[in-house]
């Protein structure tokens, strides 16, 4: 049995239901102390209640409170049960004021027949009958609750309600991955009763669980599985369940596998890096099994998943609001210890944003990889360019992404630096692909995304590239290095282009879906937890709040005029030096491309009406007018 | 009625089928003399044939090729009749041997018992009727052949060849839009007798088609047509149609309303710009109908495909054979006179190398936008501009989109220059979209058709552009001109690093596929007629016929590798002028990231296995052995 935190359970349900007799069975077995809120009504509202005069929510107001108040001060010492109607949601939000984690409704449910004919064999209470009609109409099925028919003998329900109680978890992880796992931890080690559930493989994936929960004290209380029936059994309703697998066909059939086995209002979240029009189309398919979905965006690696991740969720909003504690607590949190975890919008949008989080961390890694390209053929030691970038993180730079590499150049082994042994094939998972075919599909030049993701394909390529190597080798370079400072001035602006890019994306991208993004709370929730986190991203929680775009923020305007030309010198330099800068390149080709008010790209619409008869706008006509050309004379 | 060229009708069918009977009514009715195969026959064959002994194929062969020779003779001044047997395939390729566009096989279909049943009604026939069961036997139903059943009057079937033969067109075009329009100059012109359909939509598409045959001489004898069912009633069996609708949903809804019209080995071929997977996924649904459906890449614009475009038809490749001719006819021809058409491949290939080919189409444009761009920064007017690419024309330059630029750029309009007073706002269609997504997709790094999918999009960014350009003023240029010499030299090589990612594209994706790539033959029949169509084609087309790749041709590396600093420099001198060049960039970026055997991307692994535990791969170990490093000290 698991170490309680106190609790207060309250038996709910419309008058008749039997919560007396039940709260009282339980304050028996549980010795825990029960209350009756009838008790606690005025005078008045007895009066009324006798005269069969329905209460109203004025009557109810102190009659709440006061009930509040004495949960509040049990709850201090012990925990108690408390029997009290509680038809509707404003009531129970009233109840459980300030202890919102402690309290577990018990809903005790029956048809109308079944409870008149209990009040009939009932003697000395002073609710009539009448009143019964009335609250089946007032009653809000709660969804955060557990549903009990009052069809069983009342021993058979307050066993169900002991083992729910103090048997079952509050949460369910599914997948023991390197992230399932740090988050089974950190949900443990912030107080919650976890269940953990792994398959079970034949020679491959054998009692994953059950060999984790062993390994880590503080998942001496979690319940390990691995047959799924058991597993949701062990989970406390509505269920709550965390899904950490592959995206894709797992994730199907993960679903597929608990759905036999869950009932109404419990709630899937899946926590993976799931393309975000097949969290919608989850959503949609599980509602129909009145199951609720929600697609959780989960960024920060093994370490921040254990310690507190940054947290994307999006689906539907009251759902949400009762894992909302959950996620809120194992959440990283920001400068101001708020939870880097909010609401992010309807459908897959929460998806949506991790993908294009992701896209921004592509290029964030791939221009510190040119950074390192540029300093390493300069002669310089992996120690020399980590001093190097040390002293960048004092001047604008400092992020997760270049605190690692800074870890990571300096690490040796033997007498030579590790990163020398590692071969430069860069791999690649779902969401620079996903985030490059948005791109593509939906006509935002976000094309920093795309060309990180084709830079690690390019890297891909290692036996090609070792053959083109000796066919073509480099030219000797003509000696002109990149200054240092440069390279950093270089850098910054890369940086904000890209985190401009990224940010335009969401914003183009949510407008055709019809969503509203708030891009100073998707900034913040990033400033902890996730892979991106920076004193840059620090930043732009602020600059959102006022301006929708960093190219036209006063905070920026100045800095990235300043910086351009370093940005075009590096890039210069470099590539008659021959060293490959995709990101660096494409990042002021980008910046000078927005910036060009009159383009050449007159030359396309001509050259397409020419051989196509496409049609062209002119400068001297309406934006909606076309014209073609009979360019060929024949 | 048609102007007819002479024509061979050729009446065949198993013995009894009644093919004398209808050759002669024919004959009355057209006047064209009557043959009767039979009378062919050597006395020894007869003789056979009384005995019951079937004859054997080389009791044939001099008799085929005696009627062939009569075939011939007679369409030197007439069309004429011939009631053959005909039942194998053999024996009709050899009947219509040098004469295969004007042979047209009519088909008597019956049952076994109602020719029987025939047979016996006849007197002085020489076939006893204990052969008509080998008969059936050797029959190979003809694919290209009018099926007639003899179930009605022989009066009744005789009319019903007459108005195949004369009234019914060899071919249809539905779509009249600028290709379908010329497409069907170019198969009139072509001596084809077609019928062309385009849909009513009232006060928007009103008689499009009977308009469109007013307008031009050569459809004096085509059908024009509104209605679906009486535009597929005009065709000949097997019906061939044309789809030149715009791809995805019109094209899905053209389809179905033409098959309830259609009749089983009726042939569509798609001409549009379709998705090369909706290609293969029409071809499986519709073969359930026994429908043929190819897919056809055609090439060449307005002009190409009035005068020969070039073709990439892919699908069944017997039902390509029934087209061929007709396709052929169309086509562009190359430098030996031969048609720039080819066989491309099973299911949707030709549409996939259509998709390709339009991606090395929007690379060659953007790069003479780019081109434009850094010469007009020169204050060089585009007269100057047409002057320079006429010199690089006669220097490896030479192809039809530098032909169509000088053109443009000579374009006056009262005292400026038309392109001027074009609005630089790009549009793009399916293609490069769908290119850039597959390149995404199969991780093939032809990463410049994605920079000059993404030059369009920031092109159509112009209100963006416009208020960016006031916030960011372009830096004074540092008065660096690239040389005009220096520029050719680089438009040279990005144009072969271009090529080079093409057919890179093609030849790992038809891999990918398990398709076979003839690339020397795609290059010939792109040599012609298409829009890439240039002096470096024409000399891919021997290139490949030794090597599979650009980079590691012979007859390349040298010129890339003098030309590799030209590149690099106009990059570099561009980038600091602050002109957008993102496909010169991307192509030297591509041509240094590709010779360069070890890269920065290490530093990528070492990222990933840092945060994500992703491991990676050692120089000292086994490619498929990898490692994960406990990089932060805990």
């Amino acid at each position: 049995m698991y170490q309680q935190k106190h609790q207060a359970i309250i038996i709910m349900g419309v008058s008749g239901a039997g919560k007396t007799t039940i709260g009282k069975l339980l304050s028996e077995k549980t010795a825990f102390p029960f209350f009756d809120a009838d008790d606690f009504h005025s005078s008045e509202n007895i009066e009324k209640m006798k005269a069969g005069v329905a209460l109203t929510d004025a009557d109810r107001s102190q009659w709440l409170s006061n009930l509040n108040d004495l949960l509040l001060k049990q709850l201090q010492n012990n925990s108690c049960i408390l029997a009290c109607s509680a038809l509707k949601e404003a009531y129970r939000k009233v109840l459980s004021q300030h202890c919102e984690r402690q309290v577990r409704f018990i809903h005790l449910t029956g048809t109308y027949e079944k409870i008149l004919e209990q009040m009939r064999l009932r003697k000395g209470h002073f609710i009539p009958t009448t009143l019964l009609q009335s609250q089946f109409e007032t009653l809000e099925t709660p969804l955060n609750a557990y549903h009990l028919s009052i069809n069983k003998s009342p021993e058979v329900i307050t066993e169900e309600i002991y083992r729910e109680i103090f048997e079952r978890s509050e949460i369910g992880i599914v997948g023991l991955g390197v992230m399932g796992k740090s988050l089974c931890r950190n949900f443990a080690n912030h107080g919650f009763r976890i269940s953990m559930y792994n398959r079970h493989v034949d020679d491959k994936e054998v009692d994953i669980a059950k060999n984790f929960k062993a390994a880590f004290t503080e998942l001496e209380e979690a319940q390990a599985f691995d047959d799924i029936p058991s597993f949701v059994q062990s989970l406390q309703h509505p269920r709550k369940i965390l899904i950490m697998v592959n995206a894709g066909k797992p994730t199907d059939d993960v679903i597929a596998s608990l759905t036999p086995y869950l009932t109404p209002n419990d709630i899937l979240i899946d926590g993976g890096n799931t393309f975000f029009e097949d969290t919608a189309r989850r959503q949609e398919a599980l509602l129909q099994q009145k199951i609720h979905f929600i697609g959780c965006g989960i960024s920060g690696g093994e370490e921040g998943a254990l310690y507190g991740p940054s947290l994307m969720p999006s689906g539907n909003k009251e759902a949400y609001a009762l894992i909302q504690p959950y996620l809120e607590s194992i959440a990283a949190k920001d400068i101001h210890e708020q939870p880097c975890c909010a609401y992010i919008g309807e459908k897959g949008s929460g998806h949506f944003i991790k993908m294009v989080h992701n896209g921004i961390e592509y290029v964030e890694m791939q221009l510190l990889a040119e950074v390192y390209a540029i300093l390493s053929a300069q002669r310089k030691t992996p120690d020399e360019i980590a001093s190097i970038l040390e002293v960048w993180k004092s001047r604008q730079a400092d992020s997760y992404l270049l605190n690692i590499t800074i870890d990571i150049l300096r690490e040796k082994e033997n007498e030579d630096w590790l990163i020398h042994s590692i071969i430069d094939n860069a791999h690649s998972k779902g969401t620079g692909n996903w985030a490059t075919i948005e791109i593509t599909k939906r006509a935002i030049p976000a094309t920093l995304i795309a060309t990180a993701l084709y830079a690690r394909y390019i890297s891909s390529c290692k036996h090609l590239r070792t053959s083109m190597s000796s066919l073509y080798p480099k030219n000797n370079a003509p000696g002109n290095d990149v200054p240092v400072e440069q390279l950093r001035e270089a850098y910054e602006l890369a940086r904000i282009i890209n985190h401009y890019q990224g940010f335009w994306l969401i914003t183009e991208a949510f407008h055709q879906f019809g969503w509203k993004a708030d891009l100073s709370e998707m900034a913040r929730i990033w400033t902890n937890g996730c892979i991106i986190r920076s004193a840059l991203m620090q930043e732009l929680v602020t600059v959102f709040a006022e301006a929708n775009s960093i190219l036209t923020s006063p905070h920026f305007t100045g800095t990235i005029q300043r910086l351009k030309p370093s940005l075009s010198k590096v890039v210069a330099t470099s590539i008659e030096n021959e060293i490959a800068v995709p990101c660096f390149s494409e990042a002021i080709n980008f910046l000078h491309g927005i910036t060009t008010a009159q383009s050449a790209a007159n030359l396309l619409q001509a050259q397409r009406d020419y051989f196509g008869a496409h049609r062209f706008q002119r400068y001297d006509a309406a934006e909606e007018q076309t014209f073609h050309h009979q360019w060929k004379k024949y």
